[in-house]
């Protein structure tokens, strides 16, 4: 096989991470063309660029541009753009055929987007891109040509599962939840739940604002939307499963009853693998293999809505064609980072991002504009709540 | 869609008659051209008739024609064939587009062979064309331009889960066994187990025969070696896990680690219709749907090939490019009808099928010829050796 080239947005974090885990271990086929990275570990990003060499990176500001050039010593020589155009330069300038795109947050879209225009292989691991912008995005993806192959677990295991069909064979998805810390809780015990209760995440190892999201389910939520929008189906049509030990990482239920879903140990390496690799299978020399035989059980149940107000929160505006989805999304950001600072008790995550909802004006088949606006509005509003609570 | 032509060989069998019901609820897409039934049920047989009005049928002897044609009465007008002839034409000569092959033993070798020849798309449900003569009618299928469709449930969820992808993705499968009525007994209690113990199934309906196979693991000993040909994997990349709840069919576990598995309620009718439809997906009316909520739990584990003997014996074949999958096959067939004939224990069935292989002399690559031989060859050395303990 052909080398790839591969761009890589969020590169100290999770997902950027284990991405380069991966191609560290294939660099006969991948190649980092272009990483981009946050302010908060520049010695970790120093670090991969000596090893992966990328010709460009992006990181936010000036003075990060500075750190970063005295980290890297004179030896090195990379191209290092800032802000919004560091991030944009990366996704769509840098030659990639794939770009990464594990950045957290809403930030992603604007270079998703560039990318998209660029018709390049988008793995997306940045949840709001579809989230708020699924509308906006997916009819750019059908006119440049480009492709969408998730990278979480969920979704990767749909797409799987539906390899050789298409959405027409499809009856109904279903996304299969972990559960997160509070399964087994009380309303009451969820209610007065601790940061650090929250922070413990059963199966998977993932970055902080992701584990508070999987301990409320708007994380499954927010998953909904994604795959409403990248599977082109009606959100009634997506079904929640809760299944425990995480094996089972979602399935398609086909219209004449049958159920493909995809298994594999928890570990995000897999479905990093399968993007990177995509549409081939390629051996894989990172990714821990599950024996089936070592199952000691799986389990399945129905998600309890009333537990996690979250879900229902989700499983609402992931039904409407408008900026409501992405008013949640930025309204959650806000609030989840209030409750990472403990600003706010756990219970307060979806009573906040209900008021918020209740004052929004939706937006109907709204643009990318429209959506980067109630994005802004929905992050003053949550912050305007937040003050006038702590006043 | 264009309706399509259906041909049924085994007609009033468990794979029969649910192909039918199938059919009936699809009468504006499937059209039976054609069926062959055995002596065993010709009342039945004469209601498919009257029913599908095929316009031609098959049955053993000229003397079961007599009586089919007294059941049919006058106002129904049908062509019927005997004996071999009679299955022959039936699967080769009456413009079925897809000939279901739920004919059970050797006897389906021959047609299903004519079939191949003539280009059709097979949905196989007799196992030993495959056990038998794997090495024979792999090539045929290949040269005539034909197509199998697996209809028993694993090498459904197998072919299922490939789609997509060849076998060059494979790392292995993994072919789900019920471990049927005597998963928890010791070695002694199986040692002694009776005919009706052993008819008693935990999952599924399904003739006599199988459900013995089904007992001593002889099933699927035979669907590795199935397997095998059927997706051109060597028999130590196919891997048994034991699965009580026969909720995943079966699995593949791709080179990238990643596996993929069809789900269901075990209901042969999910198969059968996946195969009449193949390649497309279309709503069914008679298979049940799998609630994942609903599922308790799933259990998987290792099969244990000391107290199931007949799975070691296949495991050991399977490996081999000669007449011993033949031969065990039908020594298999002999001594699973002396069982359930009483005249032998059910430890004797591993006893008597390993006593046959010892004394066969495997022919290296057989064709048809070759195999018919170690067939004949095989059969009556079980009943030889059956006749001598007898005496």
């Amino acid at each position: 096989m052909a080398t790839k080239k591969i761009s890589l947005l969020g590169s100290t974090g999770s997902i950027g991470r284990q991405t380069l885990d991966i191609v560290q271990a294939h660099r006969d086929t991948l190649e980092v063309v272009a990483l981009a990275a946050g302010a908060g570990n520049l010695d970790v990003f120093a670090e991969q660029i000596k090893q992966f060499r990328p010709a460009v990176v992006g990181v936010p500001t000036d003075e990060n541009r500075k750190t970063l050039l005295e980290k890297l010593g004179s030896e090195i020589r990379v191209e290092i753009e800032t802000g919004s155009t560091g991030l944009e330069t990366v996704a769509a300038e840098s030659g990639a055929d794939t770009v990464v795109t594990g950045v957290v947050g809403f930030l992603g879209l604007k270079p998703t987007a560039k990318a998209i225009e660029k018709g390049k292989t988008i793995a997306l691991a940045n949840k709001e891109t579809l989230v708020a912008a699924g509308s906006a995005v997916m009819p750019m993806v059908q006119k440049y040509g480009a492709k969408i192959v998730p990278v979480d677990s969920e979704h990767s295991a749909i797409f799987q599962s539906l390899s050789g069909y298409t959405t027409n064979d499809v009856h109904s998805i279903w996304l299969t939840a972990s559960g997160g810390p509070f399964r087994t809780w009380t309303k009451e015990q969820i209610e007065s739940a601790t940061r650090s209760d929250a922070l413990k995440h059963p199966n998977w190892s993932m970055g902080q604002k992701i584990t508070i999201d999987s301990a409320t389910l708007m994380n499954k939520g927010l998953e909904i939307v994604e795959a409403r929008w990248l599977f082109d189906i009606t959100a009634d049509r997506i079904r929640v499963v809760v299944h425990p030990q995480s094996i089972l990482h979602s399935a398609v239920e086909f219209v004449d009853g049958s159920i493909v879903g995809q298994m594999g140990l928890p570990d995000m390496r897999l479905p990093i693998h399968y993007a990177l690799f995509h549409p081939e299978r390629v051996h894989s020399e990172r990714v821990p293999r599950l024996d089936l035989t070592t199952l000691s059980q799986l389990t399945f149940e129905e998600p309890d809505i009333e537990r996690f107000a979250c879900l229902a929160i989700a499983k609402k505006v992931a039904s409407e064609d408008n900026t409501s989805a992405c008013v949640m999304n930025a309204a959650n950001e806000i609030v989840v980072a209030a409750f990472l600072n403990e600003r706010i008790g756990f219970k307060d995550i979806p009573k906040l991002i209900e008021q918020v909802l209740e004052k929004h004006k939706p937006v109907t088949n709204p643009g990318l504009d429209d959506i980067l606006e109630a994005d802004r509005w929905a992050r003053q509003e949550a912050d305007n709540l937040l003050k006038s609570r702590a006043a």
